[in-house]
Order: C-alpha cells, then structure tokens, then sequence
C-alpha cells in the first residue's frame, strides 16, 4: 500500500502558526515578531515558543535589532526553510487534487 | 490588516494526523480502524486519540461491530465533518494561491 500524502507532512512545517510563520516569512526577504503576532492571532508567549521549534529545526533565523531606538526581532526564512515550505505546499498539493478526484467534477 | 488564511484553519481539523483520518473517511462510505493506522503509519494508541479529538468535535462517528468473528471499529464523516474538511481545504488553497503569487510563475 502507498502511504497516504500525509505521512509526508512533517509536524514542524504542517503545525498551523509555524505554517503561518513559515508562508509570511516566505512573501517578505524579513518579517518582524509584532507583525507576525498580529497576522497570526497568537500571544507572545505562543508565537515565541513556535519560533523556538522552527529556529531549532533550521528553518528560520532569527535576529535582535532596533528601529531607531525600540527593540525588534526579524524572523527569515533559510534556504532549509523555503525547501521544507516548498515540500509541504507540494504534499497539501497532492492531497487536494486527491480529494477533489474523489469529488468528482463538482469539486 | 486582513487576517492571515492560516487564522482561518482549524487546529482540530488542520492536525496532521486528523487530516488524514477525515480526507481517507471522506474518500469511503466508512473506513476501518486497521486500515487507518496502516495508512497513516501511527500507533493504535496515536490513532484512538485523534479519534477521540475528531467524535468529541462532532466530525466523526465511530461504530464498533463485527466482520465475521473479528471485532472491527468504523470512522464514518458526520455531515459537520464534510463540512469542516471542506473547509480547511477552501482556507488551504487560499494560502497556496497566495503563495504561488508571491513566487510569480516560476512557482
């Protein structure tokens, strides 16, 4: 038996907020925390403890600096990161034209 | 500031592993426990724990029985669950047209 598509998703890109991380960061060369909280809908505390897991595994980096005189992190995505974001669209690919073959021409 | 698509995900149908039991459970009238596991490569364990999360939500129903002298279990889609995989698959190909956007053609 073939396994089915999700078995190639991986937990740490496929997880909702490090899903959301991962595609902002994507669209911008760099992404601020205070933006990615208020996009995201998440606490702080949340959104730290998900850049943790995406830092630890390599696929982001993140970066302490200042706007003039306030702090802010950056957040940007590796080169591992944009491969592992490009991995998952391809697998989420794979299972929506799978279901959407069950569905028939209705879709 | 529009919300992020990933704001529109929910995390008990996003779940990997519970995405492969609903998108399996929708493409069959019903499906069995065995098959799951098999297909999903989790433990039994893993498995009755996602079940759990998905009949607690009102997504599945589960239905214990026989074929022949072996007890089987059955994951039926409620009509809510259709529903709820319908639309995570609605909010996913959002995210994924958005990012073939920002990637311009060569995506």
């Amino acid at each position: 038996m073939t396994s089915h598509p999700v078995s190639y998703l991986d937990d740490v890109v496929h997880q909702r907020v490090r899903l959301g991380i991962l595609t902002i960061a994507h669209e911008a060369r760099r992404v601020e925390f205070g933006y990615l909280r208020t996009s995201l809908e998440v606490t702080a505390g949340n959104l730290s403890q998900h850049l943790g897991v995406l830092e630890a595994a390599g696929l982001i980096t993140i970066e302490k600096g200042y706007a003039g005189r306030r702090a802010r992190t950056w957040i940007s995505l590796t080169k591992q990161g944009r491969a592992a974001l490009a991995e998952e669209f391809r697998q989420l690919k794979r299972l929506i034209s799978q279901l959407d073959d069950a569905d028939g021409p209705q879709g």
